[in-house]
């Protein structure tokens, strides 16, 4: 068996198959860094989401709705009061969380979550709220965004500021099916929040220039529309471009860079198939007016959180895109050129469900994994070696 | 281990690994179709190139020298008569064979090998000769074309025809070392054939349009140049474009777009880094006047053969790229959009190395593996199921 398998897998991949439990220690390889994986905090139950504090702090969002602290290396036993409550069933519960561009002078925080909402059935909605982060506990100041949308998972929730101070965020198709009249999807309908890339003031006001402000009958927060379920959510360094990676069906998870008005066109066109059976959603994968993705994974990994390294660590890294994977317990590396992806390599693999991808202010690379039932260590960090 | 390998693997990789030997009665899965991997002849020594004639029969080059005859199933036990003497060591051999598109009229293939040359050294150099298979039997026309290089491996060799009949072959840098002053490398100096496209007319004569055809100090027949060693080369069915895979250094195995005069960078410019020791080459990954590739494999895979699919047993495959890899020992479908690879899916992976990719006029997908101990069927095809 294992002579089997060797003459497949090479270096990262090769390294976590055979030393599953003890792998934080080994040395993976890759094509132009080698690293260790380091336990950086354990003891979370599903994190959601990893921030950094100038003041040393992680915060770390948990799934079933508390915020946590890593402080020197260790997780707080007690959970940051002040956190409302989410709905902590299915895909829901409290979800990214990161520091206003200002923090240091201002203590806010923003947090994402799905918001109860008895009126909208019971997964309720996509809500961004803000507060600020003080003696270990959150203050609510209010809520900057809250969608107009029902149904179930597929919440979407993550967040990004980009240098100008707008605040990006993103809202799933809240799992509409896709069937029917696919022109008549949520997610082609702006006046709803089902499938969209969202850009406010961080205040939670609309800018006049986004592309739909104004327009009767359209949701005026709305940056792009016709996404799926985007769950990771990046700006570039350099340009400043709004990168995503969204859950697609089986086949289908896309790398997109979202743009003013735009509609990436799901359910309409895609590439991917349903789960069950493998059978057709999209009669076509191009259609007038609808943009391609950059790229797609196939088979999806299932995407979560999303980065661009720009530190020093990992020299030959910077300007690479990070991507998580659930399904795929992985995290690629893509390398980006002229707004293409031009090559995918898997650094990390087999250690577990990887909520979120993270640069650390150090420039290492933080990484949530799920909790498994061997108690492994959920969040890590890669750290060079050699 | 059988669980720890089972977390992270999927569809097609996990029939591999727990069917090693009987996996061609097995179905494999992927994303749009499913698949039996069929054997259609065995036998064979290192089998490099597949080409298929109107008549049903099969003609598979093999590296040591021989021409060989699949016919209704079976492997003829007599090598074809009238095959030259190549350099059959190292990358040297028999390579690349493929039919004259009037072959039905005029009986005539094309076929690429390492031709001994002492006073070029002992590896001699890459040519391709013309010649017509009648009666089981090659009866040498003449030679088409010669490359001006010496040195190590790196042949090249890949031939392909296009729909206007100019005929396209690579030829690689000859293993010159990526050292020193790497603008003076040959496979930046456009006075030999040392990492170049060729492209030439069925007689071997230069077409006029050659981007340096009157040149003063140019190769008339150099299409592109500035490749390592092109081992895939295919003509896209609707565009003609001339897409061919080459093998870079590790992490840089790369697909590229080859067009008129354009440099493909080789050594000055890639992504890859030393095989031994991950030392550094380039200096950058972009230059002035320099192209960059389409997309590139991390970890390289070692590409070999390289065919755009046009068959209707697949029809959610059609206009897909595939290319084969020998390290990888796996079949890649690449997914293409106006120019660009979007996508990547590993459709059969850990049955051997690959040396060739074709489709048959049958629509099927035919595979040359190279033999490996258990006396597996080295020529085998992808049916559909279902």
């Amino acid at each position: 068996m294992t002579r089997a398998v060797s003459f497949f897998l090479s270096g990262a991949v090769l390294a976590a198959v055979f030393s599953p439990v003890s792998a934080q220690s080994d040395v993976r390889r890759t094509a132009h860094h080698d690293f260790r994986v380091v336990p950086v905090a354990e003891g979370f139950e599903v994190p959601w989401s990893i921030a950094f504090l100038p003041d040393g702090d992680i915060l770390v969002t948990e799934r079933a709705g508390r915020l946590r602290i890593v402080r020197d290396g260790k997780l707080l036993p007690d959970p940051v009061p002040g956190i409302p409550e989410v709905v902590a069933r299915g895909q829901g519960g409290l979800m990214d969380v990161v520091p206003h561009p200002d923090f240091a002078s201002n203590r806010m925080i923003y947090i994402s979550y799905s918001k109860p909402r008895e009126d909208l059935g019971r997964a309720g909605t996509t809500a961004v709220i803000r507060g600020t982060f003080e003696n270990d506990g959150f203050t609510l100041v209010d809520e900057v965004f809250e969608a107009v949308s029902r149904g179930g998972g597929h919440y979407g929730c993550r967040l990004a500021f980009d240098a100008d101070g707008y605040l990006y965020l993103s809202v799933g198709d809240r799992m509409a099916s896709p069937t029917g009249d696919l022109a008549a999807h949520p997610a082609q309908d702006l006046s709803n929040h089902h499938g969209v890339i969202v850009r406010i003031h961080d205040d939670g006001s609309v800018p006049e220039d986004n592309p739909f402000a104004g327009r009767a009958g359209a949701m005026p927060e709305i940056w792009s529309y016709g996404h799926r379920n985007p769950q990771g959510l990046a700006i570039h360094p350099d340009d400043g471009g709004v990168w995503l990676t969204e859950h697609g069906p089986r086949g289908g998870d896309e790398v997109n860079v979202s743009t003013a008005g735009a509609n990436y066109g799901w359910p309409v066109i895609g590439y991917g198939v349903n789960y069950r059976g493998g059978t057709k959603i999209h009669d076509a994968t191009h259609a007038e007016g609808m943009e391609q993705p950059v790229h797609f994974w196939v088979p999806s990994i299932g995407v979560s959180g999303l980065a661009f390294y720009t530190g020093d660590k990992f020299p030959e890294w910077r300007g690479n895109l990070f991507a998580g994977g659930l399904a795929g317990q992985n995290v690629d590396r893509l390398t980006i050129e002229d707004g293409r992806v031009v090559a995918r390599e898997t650094i990390l693999q087999g250690m577990g469900r990887v909520r979120d991808v993270r640069e650390g202010p150090d420039g290492y690379i933080y990484v949530a994994l799920e909790a498994r039932g061997d108690g492994q260590t959920p969040i890590v960090r890669l750290e060079p070696v050699g």
